[in-house]
């Protein structure tokens, strides 16, 4: 027997200043009035697969049960699939393009898939072209929330043949690594693809390079108590972080998404060596885009 | 037997960054907890009715039944309605200025109309001037979730004095068309006023004129494969979007909502002959407001 | 016996182009599915605890009984608190620096209180740093909904000992009023922290000013019929706004929120002459931040 589900996770590049996600949601509340709909978020830049894909993974250890509807640069030109995880306690609706091969490896990894076809059997109709969040993502989540069956969405796709993911994964570089900005959020602190198990043995603090500039940033845990100048800090997701108190690091530093930085451990001499940073006397800038 | 709704779909110039959209919630939360409020979209730009219509119309062949609330200038000059349609599965709430006509039509016409007055039966108190869509809107919606009687939300007023909507209408000129972008979305697509009856018997593709530009744009049918240069691209609402893949198509053309665009088929030396498009090397600009 | 809650009113300087107001959404969904999320706005600028104080106190009256989630810089160096209001029917989870102050003023005052450590017994593991919002307030809030004891969220705080609000309170001037703009809205209305009660007895209108600047405002009641130049007009909230029909005030008269703006009777010459303003023609300018 097909198991229902009660939610929905859902994240996409459609913004919300056009009314598609407020459509998605319109068309779960028709079909399937008893799902809760979670918005991730929707301010994945367009087309931005790499972005939503990190930010889909961030996310996934604190998502319930059930659908996730992930949906950027969903109109290109890979089709879209079904993938069942945990022996089916949640499906990824999403085109096959990368998007959720680290949230699905997260999940255990795929059971099955199908693909989801614009004239598929739980496909909507349009008025015009297929618009695949609504006509065929969203119209498969009401059929599975609603206990439609797995198999009944579309033919059958071998897991082997989805796209993987493209995760950026850090080097080592003689006595350091070459890191990369992957993340630079509200507050303007740029998470880099870097963990505590890089940094063991480290103790005097990290020599950052990026471009021209060279900074030595002593490592924390966390944003309270960061102190003064450039700190590397331990994220809440277990990552580093290049963060300055109460202060955007990513436009104080000039350093955005793809920034690549190289760390190395800080020499004796330079431990405990603040480094200066000319804070300008303002709020901190929006991150990066 | 008056009836009850289980759905609101809200649409608003008010924003997120204030906290009136919030507030909305919070008081249908307080007073008729059962309801789903679907958010479609708030950032209509402030005034913009017109905005407002289009978004509403398109969204409206994928609500639930229900309740839609639609506050653009809804504290401007013009008196709130309660505007119902067929047979009572909805009731439109909002200002009598245009917003909902075009969705009303959609929804098949009023059956009858009352208005909604700051000092209605079913209106809030404010402690100090009246905010149209909290202290009368949303406390009508809860009046009519809650099985509240239409009857008893103010005077009824005759759906013959309703204003009209302004829709933009193409015309036939000479040969050809004139058309007026009506919506940008935010992968910079830009929506004409014009449908596969217009362009009936056009095979050869496009030509585009505005301002001092002239393209040529092939047609096609949604944004998967739209090959190299300016396509005419059958939309996911019925209607022809000039799109560039991957790209803005308005902010490399310099189009925006309220550009005439004149559409003429192309003769057979121009058929095949893709245009060239500067591409600029970025990402897609935000939609021009 | 513990009460059960059924909404929490969710108000933060996340922003919505992270994921993290969808996580805390997450959180709620997968251990107290029966609550619906308010979400009041989450573009409070990061780290601005007064408007975000302002924000909630504005809300305040139409919250559903139930949970406050308030959290404007979070994880910055004062501890999260639960503070216990109108006998358990309002729990606000906050960090303890002001920001709730206000708001649990309107609600009574606080009965009791409680701080919520990193390693409390209803705290979130995290695989990096604690994120307070995510770890702390939301995993409180599910016990609470779920029914859980006040008492078991942490060891008892003095409510004399949480951080007061800091109010900007308008001050007299010799006949005439030092107040201030202490929000603007998305339409560019500039709110003061002025109210009826001050500009008893001042049917004249009133003289503004500000930098250089010097303007005659007639007083009005609401938005809808500000006839022409500026108008001090009552808002929905009880405080009077500087508004300008259709327009930014803010915008057209370069001020924003801390501007200090001198009130005064206007003299017997000044009543009736309204203030010549050039409106330039374009919409209104989002708000000034």
């Amino acid at each position: 027997m097909a198991r229902s589900y009660q939610h929905v996770s859902f994240l996409s590049d459609l913004g919300r200043s056009d009314e598609h996600v407020g459509v998605v949601h319109a068309v779960m509340a028709d079909l399937a009035s008893h799902v809760t709909v979670i918005d991730l978020t929707h301010d994945i830049a367009p087309y931005d697969n790499r972005a939503g894909s990190l930010a889909l993974a961030r996310a996934m250890p604190y998502l319930p049960d059930g659908i996730v509807l992930a949906a950027v640069d969903a109109s290109g030109t890979r089709p879209a699939v079904a993938v069942e995880v945990a022996g089916g306690k949640g499906v990824f609706l999403a085109p096959d393009n990368g998007l959720i091969a680290a949230a699905v490896a997260l999940a255990g990894g795929a059971d099955r898939a199908v693909l989801l076809l614009p004239d598929g059997p739980t496909a909507l109709a349009s008025s015009g072209a297929t618009l695949v969040v609504r006509d065929v993502l969203a119209a498969a989540a009401a059929h599975l929330c609603n206990g439609g069956s797995f198999d009944d969405l579309g033919p059958a796709v071998s897991i082997d043949d989805l796209l993987p993911g493209v995760v950026p994964i850090a080097r080592e570089d003689g006595d350091g690594i070459i890191a990369e900005v992957v993340w630079v959020d509200r507050f303007g602190n740029a998470q880099l693809n870097v963990g505590p198990d890089d940094l063991a043995g480290w103790p005097g603090g990290v020599r950052l390079s990026f471009g021209d500039d060279v900074r030595h940033a002593d490592l924390s845990v966390g944003f309270a108590d960061l102190g003064a100048g450039v700190r590397l800090t331990l994220d809440s997701h277990g990552l580093y972080a290049i963060a300055i108190a109460r202060h955007s690091a990513a436009a104080e530093l000039g350093i955005g998404v793809g920034t690549e930085i190289r760390l190395e451990p800080a020499t004796t001499e330079q431990q405990g060596v603040s480094s200066p940073v000319s804070l300008r006397d303002r709020r901190p800038s929006p991150p990066l885009q």
